[in-house]
C-alpha cells in the first residue's frame, strides 16, 4: 500500500533514499479529492503527491471548510497511478507562526487574482515550501489552472528553483466539463448548466481556428454563449498573452482564453490555449 | 587561482561535480569588498562565496552606486581563506523582468526595517535565489547584521529550506570598531568618532553583566554614551527579544542590543547578544 505520511521529515527520508539509488523525483502538488485530471500528472519516476488543502490560499469567505476531502480514495488513485508517496500534512506541520510570503506581482493581479487577491500568495508560498521539502526534478501542474501554472513558472524562473515545471492538459468529463474537485458542489441542474463553460470556449476556439483574429469578437462570442445559461453568472471572460497575462489583441497565437463563471454558488474555471 | 564565475549555470556545474564526489557545500553570501569578518565565515567544506552588490536591497537614496567593490582583492582573500568558488554575477544574470518577492513580516518592520523599508525584501529574495542556485548544506551569515541573520533564519524555517544557517561572531578592528565594508566611507575624524558604537555597547553589556535587568536603563546608558560624540547621530538604540525582535523587558537573557548610528553621512550598525 502507498505510504501516506504526515511529516516533513518522513518525506525527506523517502526522497533522500530515492536519491541515493540515483532515481529522479517528481512532485504533484494537489489539494486532494483526486480525479482523472490529477492521475494524468503522475508519471513514471518516483512521484510524491502532496495532498493538502492549503488554508493560506483561501480567503475567509471562500470554501476552505467545505472543500471536499477523501484521503482513502486519494491513496487508492495514487497507488493505481504509480505514485510512490503521499504527503498529507496537518496545517500545523506546514505553518507555525509563519511570517514569510512568496509573492509574484502583476500576473497575479488579473483574471482570478481580481476576485481572489490573496490566493496566489498562498499558492506561491505553499508551492515554495513543497519544492524545498521534496526537492523534485520535475513538478506537475494541470493546465486547468492556467494562471496558476503561469505564476508558478514565473516564480521558478525568478527564484532559480532547479525544477522543471510540467504543464499537463485539461482532463474532461465525457460531456466536456473540465474535471475539478469543486464539481461535487453542483446539483443536477447546475451540473447540466456547467457545460456552458466548455461549450462557450469551444465556440471561441472554433472562431479562431476559422481565422478570426480579433480577441474582442471572440471574447464577446464566448460571453454570449455563457449568458444564454440562466444559472450562470460570469466572473470574467478574457483572452490574454500566455506569458504576461496582459490583454491580447491578436487571437491567432500565444494566447490564453480563460473564463471564470459562477454556477449557482460554485465558481468554476476553464480555458484553452493557442500556443 | 580560485575560479570567479559570472553565470548561474557555471555555479551549478561546480556544485554538481562536488556533490558527485560526496562533498558538502557551504555558501557565504556577500556584497564583496571582503574583510576579516567575511574570512571567518569561510569554513573547510566546498565554499561558494557569492560576491554581488544586490541592487534590490538598496533604496534609491542609499549607497548602491558608491558601495565599494574590489573583485581582485576579494578573490585573493577567498583563495587564502580556502573558498572553492566565487560567484560574481552581473545584475542582469540575477534579474530579468523579475516579479517575485520573498518577504518576511513583523521582524523586518523594526530596527533597520524602519529606515530601510524595502531592504529585507531584497535580502530575502536574493538569498532565496542564491540558496536555489547553490543548494548548500550550510550558509554563513555574520552576526554583525543581527537582524538579517534573524530574518534569514525565520525565512529558512518558514519556507523549509533544507539548509543550516550558521551565525558567525562579529570581527572587530583592534580598537573595537566592527568590521564593515562601509567603514571605508569614513574620514579620519569620523573613523575615530565611529568608536562610540562599540564603546557604548560595551558599557551596556557591562551593566547587564553587573546585574542590571532593566532594558530601558541599559538602552539609556548606551544612548548617553553615543550622544557624547558630536559627529554621531542615533538612528536607533534598542534592546529586543532575540527571536521576535520585539522590545525586551528583562535584559538578562535572550536579548539583542542593537544600534544604528550615522557618523557623518555613513550609517553604521553594531550589536551584542546575550543568549
Amino acid at each position: 500500500m502507498i505510504p501516506v505520511v504526515k511529516t516533513i521529515d518522513e518525506v525527506r527520508n523517502y526522497v533522500k533514499a530515492w536519491r541515493r539509488e540515483g532515481r529522479t523525483v517528481g512532485l504533484v502538488p494537489t489539494m486532494g479529492f483526486l480525479h482523472e485530471g490529477h492521475r494524468s500528472l503522475i508519471e513514471n519516476d518516483c512521484v510524491v503527491v502532496s495532498d493538502f488543502v492549503n488554508p493560506t490560499q483561501f480567503a475567509p469567505n471562500e470554501d476552505f471548510e467545505t472543500y471536499p476531502r477523501d484521503i482513502e480514495a486519494d491513496a487508492a488513485l495514487c497507488e493505481s497511478a504509480g505514485a510512490k508517496l503521499i504527503f498529507n500534512p496537518e496545517p500545523s506541520e506546514m505553518y507555525h507562526d509563519a511570517l514569510t510570503t512568496v509573492s509574484v506581482d502583476k500576473i497575479t493581479k488579473v483574471l482570478c487574482g481580481k476576485t481572489r487577491p490573496i490566493h496566489f500568495n498562498g499558492v506561491c508560498t505553499v508551492v515554495s515550501k513543497l519544492f524545498n521539502i521534496v526537492m523534485p526534478d520535475r513538478a506537475y501542474f494541470g493546465q486547468k489552472d492556467a494562471q496558476q501554472l503561469c505564476v508558478v513558472k514565473k516564480m521558478v524562473k525568478d527564484l532559480n528553483f532547479d525544477i522543471e515545471i510540467v504543464g499537463c492538459p485539461i482532463i474532461r468529463e465525457k460531456d466536456g466539463l473540465a474535471k475539478s474537485s469543486r464539481n461535487t458542489y453542483l446539483n443536477a441542474a447546475e451540473r447540466k448548466a456547467a457545460l456552458c463553460l466548455a461549450r462557450a470556449l469551444s465556440t471561441g476556439r472554433k472562431m479562431i481556428c476559422d481565422g478570426e483574429k480579433d480577441t474582442e469578437r471572440v471574447a464577446d462570442a464566448i460571453r454570449a454563449e455563457i449568458e444564454r445559461e440562466p444559472l450562470a453568472r460570469i466572473d470574467y471572460v478574457e483572452i490574454v498573452d500566455l506569458d504576461t497575462l496582459e490583454p491580447a489583441r491578436d487571437a491567432s497565437s500565444h494566447i490564453l482564453a480563460a473564463v471564470a463563471v459562477y454556477i449557482g454558488k460554485t465558481r468554476l474555471i476553464d480555458n484553452f490555449i493557442i500556443d
